[in-house]
Order: C-alpha cells, then structure tokens, then sequence
C-alpha cells in the first residue's frame, strides 16, 4: 500500500521542481539527504515571492493605496491559510516569527519572565533541540525557576513514566519536541500535553521536524503553543510560525514593542492591538509569509499523509541499508510510526565529520555534528553524530549512494 | 549641479528594474511615493534570491556539503558587507535582525533588561518611532527607570538645549531617531551622540529613513548602536541589521536562546559563541542577506551621494509645490540639508485618509495615518498626517501627479 503510494507520488517530477537538485559537483549530481536542516524550496513557492516584488510590493497593515491593500490582504489570509493548515481555531492563534527559536523564546519571555518565579518547575525532554533547552534553561534561571528533563531511554524514545513522576503540581510548563531532530523519534506529545494540563501546566511543543512531513492538528493535539519554521518545509527562510491558545495569547504581555503592535501610544504609555498583531511588531515578513502560503499549497497538493508515508518509507530503507553494516550504530527508535525522516548514526572509528566530508566528496550532503543537541550526544557519549534527512524528492537511489559512500569511508580509514 | 546629478541618475533606465512601476490601476501607472515605508525592489534583489533558492539554498553554519559552505560563505559574508557599507569595523558589529524594530528591541532586552535601575534615565526624543518610544517606555517601566523627551520645536527640529538639559549624568541611554518618518527632519545625531558620551551615556541612532538615502558611517557618527532594515532600502522585507560597537556588545547578554549562538550547553548551563552569532539564534534570514547585500551593491552601483542629492532635489520640489497650495499644511523643517526624502502634510478640511484614498483614484499611493508617531502626532494637533516619501526612481512629474490630486481632493470636499 506504501508503495503504491510512493509510486502515485510521482517523485520525478516533483524533483523537476528543484533546479537545485540538478546541480553536479564533480560530476556527480548532488544528493541532498540534510532536509532537516534545511529543506529545498520548488519554483512555486520561489516564483510566489518574485511575484510579489514585482507585482504588489507594499507595506502592510492595510495602507490605503492599491499595492499596499493587495499586500495586507496576502499578508493577513496568510495566517488564516496557516490556521487552516494546522487546526488553529483562526488567525488569531497563528502569529509569524523569523523562525521556531523565535516562537521559543516568545513564549518563554512574555509568559515565561513574567509568570515563573522560584516555586515553579520548567519540565523539557533530554532530547530537546537548543532551540527550547537554552532558551527554558536561561529564562527560568533568570525566574528563579526549575528545569526538569524526561529520561531518554537506550532506545531513544521518552521514559513516560519519569515523564508522569517529573511533571507535578510545582510544574507550570512543558516543552517538548514533536520529532527529535537527532534520534528521529516521534514522540507522544498528546500524552505529554493531557499530563501536563492534568497537573494545570502549560505545553509547547516545538515541531520543527513534525509539521514538514505529517499532518499536525495543533487543536486535537491541545497544545497550548506549537511552533515550526517555513525553511524546513518546502518553504522560504526567515519566517516562522508560533501557534497559541487564543486565550492565552490574549493574557499575555506583548514580546517586541514597536510599530502596529499597539493600539494607543502616549509619551506615558501603551495599549496593545488585537491578536495576532500584538505579537508582531515593525514591518513583518512579507514576501516570506507569502512564500509560506505557496509551500503549504505546494505540499497539500502532495498531501501531507502521502508525504508521511514516503519519508517513513525512505527512513526504514536507509534504517535497513544502515543496520545491515556491522560498524554503523544508528540512533533512536526503529522504522515505523515512531521514527521520523531521518536516521542518525556513527560509523565505528570514523568521526561523523569525517564521514561527512567523504561523503560530500560523492556529492552526498549529510549534516555532521551536534544538530544543536549538545546535552543528548553527551548522553549518547558521543561529541557528534551523522544525520540523513529526507524529504518528498528524495529516492531509495540516494540512500543507495549514501551506503556506497560509507563503504568507502570505511576503506580510506582502514 | 544638483541638476546635472540628476540626469546623469537616469531615472528612466532605473525604473526600467522595477516593474512594479509599470503597474495600472484605471488605465492610470502607479504612482509610488510610499518609500518611508516600503521601497521597491530591483530585479537584481529579486533574482539574486532567487538564484540563491535555485542555486545554492541550504542551512548555514558551516555544514560539510558543498551546498552549506556555500550558504554559509554568502551568509557571513553578507556580514562583512554591511560593516563595509556604513563603516563598521567588521562583522562581529552587524547582527542580522528581522527588522529595525527587533534591533532596537534586542539593544532594550539585552542591555536594557540587565543594566538599567531606578536611578536612570532613559533620554527619547518626541519624534521617535514607535519602534524605539515603546520599547524603551515598557523596558524602562519594567526596570524602574525614567524616560524623558526631547522636545520638537515648532518648526519640527529637536530642542538642542532642551537636549543638554535633559542628558546628564543620570541618562544610561539615549535612543533618537537620524531621519524623522514623519517631519523629515534629519537630525544632528552626531552632536546627540557627543553630549550622550559626554555623560558616560549610551546611544542608539535608529538609521531606518537614513541609511536608504544617504551615506552613513557609524565609525564616524561614533554611535554605539544603529539600526536599519532592508525593505526601506530596496532590499528583501524580513531582514533588518543591528551596528554595535564590539566590546559592548561583548559585554552584553544575549538576547533570543537557541542553536548557533552557543559555544557549550549541558542540562545546567550554557556558554555563547563568538558575535556576530551569539546574537542571531536559529537558522537566520539567509535568502534575506543575499537580497541585502544585492541591493547594497545596487545602491552602490548608483551611489548614496547621489542618491541623497535627487531625493534632496525631489523633496524640495514637492515641498515648494505643497507650500504653494494655501491650505496645505506641511511638518517639518524646510527644505535642504536638515530635510530627508519625504514631505508630510494635511490638506485643511480633508481627513488625511480621505486625501490617500482620492490620491489612491489617482493611482498615487501615499501613506496617511500616525505612521508610527502617535505622541508626536497628539503634539502636532493632528490624528493623522499624509506622507509622501522618495526614491531613487521617482521624478518630478509623479510629484506634479500628487499635486494635481490634491486639487482634485479640495474641488470634492469643496
């Protein structure tokens, strides 16, 4: 059945959407296989931001000229076409950032500064992205407040019953990643949300690594924040997206001050505009926010279970190639619904930046390094790991490349 | 000679990369005097993201592949460009931003958050933007701190002894506009700058209608911060840039937590990484600096010299057009060298907002609303004001449009 999804997917010419993947070096054409640091942009979405330049160029917040009427309308619908992709109740809950670390620390700033304080726990997972573990890490110190992290398990997933011993009536926030962008693991973040309202605590969810390649209802999942960013799904750089409980953005202090965030400004004080512009202060992104509207409508054109499908495809081919080697450890859960598109993974006396560079050498691009979970490799032992991520254009061929470049490494370090 | 600089402009082959200016709204061609708050961007910014997304799109970094070294060399490098465009020393003083506002919030956060007390002032002027008056009011207030304005004289110039009343040795920071958006007004920010040290002060220049339209080098200005966004200046909307002084922003905590601004995280503590990156968390506006630095090399090509001659040129003849009509009211100083590229004004007995939309009739796209000075706005008496704002590609005969629509305006509210 997968495969006869694969095959409707028509992966050739969906590649033909992506110049870039036609790009050689040394004559050999490039596999990109490092779509979760960054996923590869189609014309459609590229030709939607120079159409806009070019077209209806304009600043927002309804101007009264033409160009500036046709930008605010782009710009506002966008968050209403967000809300719609995610399950959000409406644009009020869809607020844009320049990216989920961004969302991040909004929330740990204007909820966070001004609600923790020294009786409070801050609960995240062992194997949080950077992105939540500094910023939670830093904001509750700053509190006064306490930071609590589930258990990793030896095969990479949440020890849920710490998880049930950890978040108590002392917790006021949860942050957890949907997919670790390291381990893969797709995590039971429903679960997480229902304990931690179950104890009155709040929930994020950062999903990175779970809104590109799945389809995520943010209301089912009652998450009371949910963030992702547009450059890792198909979508341009430079824009983000933070989802909140309309009811609790409401409560909230504003983040940035500045322009079209207010309502009323005197030389003594300010009051606050309605959601979703209270959170976006000065000229937002604009032609990013229109590149986000052409990814959502590239990608459920696909269609997000289709996608799904494929990636859990690829990332059990690459799993099964990888474990086959005797040297290759592989991280986190094994193929199936709970392991995201990606696979990470050492190569035995090899060093992942080593590996990576003989790889890039067949033109194959993998990340090496910590992925900006730096606390979760030394739990591993490890200093750094590789990372094969895939996305829709992505081939069982590729990974095959992938695995004839680790024969090779293998052979020059010998 | 002014003359002379204009035609050797020629603004018929610059307009010729905008084809936004070829657009017809009733048969009648835009007429596009909206640049305060948003230029037009060249073919060249266009396509040179677009090239980036089709050519060379990865996350930056320094990943292994050939495609993030890339990205990453055109991402830093886009570092050293701005530093060379308004004299910075180098790269470790230009933070990318989404816009001027985060800058100016990022300054607040960072330093404001950490070192401000009750027993310092904060020194504003009444022409500030939104983007600096609520920032500094709210993380003042927070702080306990004061804020105080320098006064705006009747013909709209700043209060130079009112200045040196108000900056003494309790002010920590000034913040002052160089280009009032809404007076015009350019400002002696070099002489502010001067008495703020004098007191051991900080100040924060925010460039945003400056560095568009005029040669700005920070070394000289001696600021110790500055800020501008790219979309004022015909480059790419979500990217702005912040200039501080090294050891200070050295000195300074950071400000958004997350990947690429650490050096080391474990569960306990984090430490930072070198700047420009401790201050640019997550994956940054990587398209956004390729369109920055292909509308810095744009605006080179012409030359800031003469682009400040033809807007100058420009706004005096608007100007002496609007000062003609008897019942037009114009803000600010008059022409000349203390006046920018942009003339605000109201027409007696017609709402500024009615006044845009006849323009809009027209096809002239003007801005009219506070345009982020609400304080000012209350001080001038008005709710409102319209504005009509220059570039590089506008003529004389646009401005004889904006005139002929203001007649238009006074016939049918007559």
């Amino acid at each position: 059945m997968s495969h006869q999804n694969l095959e409707s997917l028509d992966v050739g010419a969906i590649r033909d959407e992506f110049p870039i993947l036609q790009r050689e070096f040394d004559g050999q054409q490039v596999v990109y296989l490092d779509n979760a640091a960054t996923t590869q942009t189609p014309d459609q979405v590229v030709d939607a931001m120079s159409d806009y330049y070019r077209g209806y160029n304009a600043n927002v917040h309804r101007g009264i000229h033409h160009l500036s009427q046709e930008a605010s309308i782009a710009y506002e619908e966008a968050h209403d076409r967000v809300a719609e992709f995610i399950g959000a109740d409406g644009r009020e809950e869809v607020i844009f950032t320049k990216n989920t670390t961004e969302a991040e620390n909004l929330i740990a700033y204007s909820w966070g500064l001004n609600e923790l304080g020294p009786d409070d726990d801050v609960v995240l997972t062992e194997m949080e992205h950077h992105a939540s573990l500094v910023t939670w890490q830093q904001i509750a110190k700053r509190a006064g407040a306490d930071v609590k992290y589930i258990r990793v398990t030896s095969d990479g997933r949440l020890d849920m019953d710490h998880a049930r011993e950890l978040i108590t009536d002392d917790t006021a926030m949860i942050s957890a990643v949907h997919v670790s962008n390291t381990l893969g693991t797709v995590n039971p973040v429903s679960e997480l949300v229902d304990i931690a309202h179950d104890h009155d605590a709040l929930a994020f969810i950062d999903g990175a690594q779970a809104v590109p390649n799945r389809p995520v209802d943010v209301g089912a999942l009652d998450a009371d924040f949910y963030a992702f960013s547009g450059h890792k799904m198909a979508g341009p750089t430079g824009i983000g997206v933070l989802y909140g409980k309309q009811d609790l953005l409401e409560d909230m202090h504003p983040y940035l001050y500045g322009g079209d965030m207010i309502t009323k400004v005197t030389y003594e004080d300010s009051t606050w505009n309605e959601l979703p512009w209270k959170f976006e202060a000065g000229t937002p992104q604009i032609a990013e926010a229109v590149g986000l509207v052409a990814a959502i409508d590239w990608l459920e054109e696909i269609g997000m279970d289709r996608i799904r499908v494929h990636e859990e495809e690829i990332a059990r081919y690459a799993y099964e190639q990888l474990a086959a080697e005797p040297d290759v450890e592989i991280y986190g859960p094994e193929p199936g619904p709970e392991r995201g598109g990606l696979v990470g993974f050492n190569l035995e006396s090899v060093h992942a930046h080593d590996l990576a560079s003989i790889m890039n050498d067949h033109a194959v691009a993998i990340r090496a390094g910590d992925h900006c979970t730096q606390p979760l490799h030394d739990k591993l032992g490890v200093a750094a790991s590789a990372r094969a991520s895939f996305y829709v254009y992505n081939t069982k061929e590729e990974v095959d490349k992938l695995v004839a470049a680790i024969d090779d490494a293998r052979q020059l370090f010998a």
